[in-house]
């Protein structure tokens, strides 16, 4: 693998790539990499000539309340797993060349960044769209791939990625669980065996609401009332939202007369953990009741 | 020369070129070209392989009182000027294909935009900066080419394109003045022949701070005064802003201890006219008075 620092050879690396012809898959990381991650770097190099994975702990997209201190870094690990994902090609940049002194700019995108983690972190999808437009600035990739985990964030940088006009193509990635059903995630680190056990509560309650959805609700309030009921039952989660929402525009629904998708966000612990599943209606309404004459 | 409508076809057409090792310098304008466009237009085809033009009256840079449904529109005579300037290509967009339907990223530059005109015309840099980074990512030019008639642009596409990492080098290219002194510009045609008689103040008013400068001047209140002089003789222009202000940062300077830019705006009839120059320290500042005894 071929280890990048300097952005500046990280862009003439990659404009050698795309004058050889070769096809350049992207996946930006905050490392501390998980399977989720390595299915991405599997993907892009299943599909692309060039994998290239970044490592780069943002803090544009950290609240001042928030973990950026604490988020774990564990390059030499994440180095040896992306190796063995097929990974060709990292890109670790320090704070000091991706913000250089006087940097000033801002990427931002309105309306699907305002609900869900829009509302419960301001400015964090500023510092995501910010970072990723650079990113790919220097990349230009063909195409980067996210996971489905952070829902919100893949739809936001879709519409970032269609508004910039760089060609890249955003692929979105199925979530990869635990055995037990939890979405894999670096904050999961932070939970002690009890919270880790109590964290499955969020991937039952999105199981709960997709059994009601196929079992014919489609009211928004019933199919959420499903999930709260498995979450209420954990004592050690705190819900911060619980939405069914539009999967493209993120605008809550109140009834499932779409494929929609139940979004939330639940601190357990000391870690806010995030999961999503889509709700599909059922297949076929029940009919009308049978007369008995 | 090869004209484009689609962005995509564009972007096609440039992945192409950078992959024939041709090196793309960019123009962007409003269109309604003069001889100032021109001049930048001649250098990038001298300079690169490609000399692109976009001609594109970006309806976000315009306030709503301001002249966007006026703007100068002068396509057929563009590009014939552009042919003979040795232009390649021209991009020709549409509103709907730069903002298609859900547009909904901004690309902002703090700091350098809230000074000057920021302050005249807010929202004004925004439309600006998200413009041109969609033309950059849509070109990822090689160079791309600015006139330093509209200084703080200039300034301010400079930090976007370095924070960016396009890897874009932005030319600022030398004003391109009428006979008399007055910074060419579309908005020009705006004049009746008294207020085109009138417009001359700005560059008069330049010349006058740089005499003053010239002969040892070096409190900005003094070098001020002497460009503002120049000014209220003139009956037909109102002053919008009127500073002597250090080049890269743009923010004032109380003395001329080092090279300065005077900028102003000016307001003569229908027309907001801008110009700016360079403010030198004196070369040698006076000796101490002689003793005569």
């Amino acid at each position: 693998m071929q280890q990048f620092s300097d952005p500046d050879h990280l862009r003439t690396a990659a404009r050698g790539w795309r004058r050889e012809g070769r096809r350049i898959g992207f996946v930006p990381t905050m490392g501390n990499l998980h399977e989720g991650h390595l299915s991405l770097l599997r993907r892009a190099a299943a599909e692309c000539d060039v994998a290239l994975l970044s490592v780069y702990v943002n803090p544009k997209q950290f609240g001042p309340q928030e973990d950026f201190a604490n988020y774990p870094r564990t390059l030499a690990e994440d180095l040896a797993l992306a190796a063995s994902a097929g990974c060709s090609d990292v890109f670790v940049p320090t704070d000091a060349t991706i913000y250089p002194p006087g940097f000033a700019t801002s990427v931002t995108v309105a309306g699907l960044t305002e609900p869900l983690c829009g509302r419960s972190r301001p400015g964090h999808f500023a510092g995501v769209t910010t970072v990723v437009a650079k990113l790919f600035c220097l990349v230009v990739p063909d195409r980067a791939y996210f996971g489905e985990k952070d829902y919100q964030q893949l739809q936001v940088i879709r519409r970032l990625t269609a508004d910039l006009g760089l060609g890249t193509e955003v692929v979105g990635c199925p979530i990869v669980r635990e055995a037990d059903g939890l979405a894999m995630s670096s904050r999961n680190r932070y939970l002690n065996p009890a919270e880790r056990a109590a964290a499955v509560c969020l991937s039952r309650a999105i199981a709960a609401a997709q059994r009601v959805a196929a079992d014919g609700a489609d009211a928004a309030e019933t199919i959420l009332a499903a999930a709260q009921i498995v979450l209420a039952r954990q004592p050690l989660a705190r819900i911060d939202y619980l939405e069914l929402v539009n999967p493209e525009t993120l605008q809550p629904l109140a009834r499932l007369d779409r494929p929609a998708r139940l979004i939330l966000a639940v601190q357990v612990g000391p870690a806010r953990l995030l999961d999503n599943g889509p709700i599909e209606p059922a297949e076929s309404k029940p009919g009308p009741l049978l007369s008995l004459s």
